[in-house]
């Protein structure tokens, strides 16, 4: 293969994504495995009514603890229709953020992966919440969203195909959306006094 | 019953929870059970590489349409150590933020309908991620969190055994516990040009 077949492949920074980077990050992890256990951690306080603050705190991974580059701290409430106090997006919400967050990211990642400059990417996210069994009036109807939807435009200089393609491959590699479409147990502890 | 009787039973705003309204929005949604369904909605925006930012829009229940009390917007980014630009938390950190918000609103809750005066909540919510899924380095890695915990601390004018059934009781209905444990179907489109 001549030099200039070879640099033809080579991967380029392309939407903000440093890929040579990032791949040799992922060639790093393969070659050991425990730099892929990550621990994320918030911690949240209760302010008043169904009001209450949390705090993003260091994570650990690619055996080390690390923090964020800023201090972030979030609000949380219930809305006034639902007698809250209305002090910050009700917790519910915090969820189909953290969803379009991270397709979106995916799509930029597999976009520069392939070598697809983007021009835009925009989502909104829809989820369906019935009250019935959070107020305690129906055993049937469930606690949490009944169904989510979300509704990307996107585009780039690649056909129209490759660009839902990309989309597909974030979806198929996404935290979040595992998460929510699959669930994941928790454990949880109560010390009380 | 004597009056005394009944307004011993009444119940009284506690904890900032204006539990008489709170009761008499449920008995309203009783009635009219089509006042319970829900839709809340946010929108989200890539900006470069791996961050975007997202906004939280109005939301429609109990038979209208409502803004926030104010707007609000999040950044969420890949962490620097994963190639992304750290301009916002990682967007699998916001559901630990929509757990330990939804958890806590629910204790405030559950605790003033149980005439219980809390003074101080607080949580811990930890998430353990293995990145061989997402990074394709393994098919048996799942992309998402493999374990979540969540640690309350909870102090109360009422016995151990009765702060901790109360944040039973908030597990028992919380609607980020359940979308997460048990997970929600997601459909997505993608407006591909």
């Amino acid at each position: 293969m001549s030099q200039t077949m070879e640099k033809k492949k080579e991967k380029v920074p392309m939407n903000g994504v440093d890929t040579p980077t990032l791949l040799a990050t992922i060639n790093a992890v393969k070659d050991q495995p425990e730099l892929a256990k990550f621990q994320f951690r918030a911690s949240s306080r209760w302010l008043e009514g169904t009001h209450s603050r949390s705090q993003v705190e260091a994570f650990d991974g690619a055996g080390g603890t690390h923090t964020h580059e800023s201090d972030y701290s979030f609000d949380a409430d219930h809305p006034k229709v639902l007698v809250g106090g209305g002090q910050g997006p009700t917790p519910v919400e915090f969820l189909l953020h953290g969803l379009a967050g991270c397709l979106t990211a995916g799509i930029a990642n597999v976009a520069a992966a392939r070598g697809v400059k983007l021009t835009e990417v925009e989502s909104t996210v829809e989820g369906d919440l019935n009250l019935l069994g959070i107020l305690g009036l129906s055993d049937e109807v469930r606690n949490g969203y009944e169904a989510i939807r979300v509704s990307f435009k996107i585009k780039g200089d690649a056909p129209k195909e490759k660009l839902q393609e990309i989309a597909e491959q974030s979806r198929r590699r996404s935290a979040v959306y595992d998460v929510i479409t699959q669930g994941t147990p928790i454990e949880m502890s109560v010390e009380a006094a």
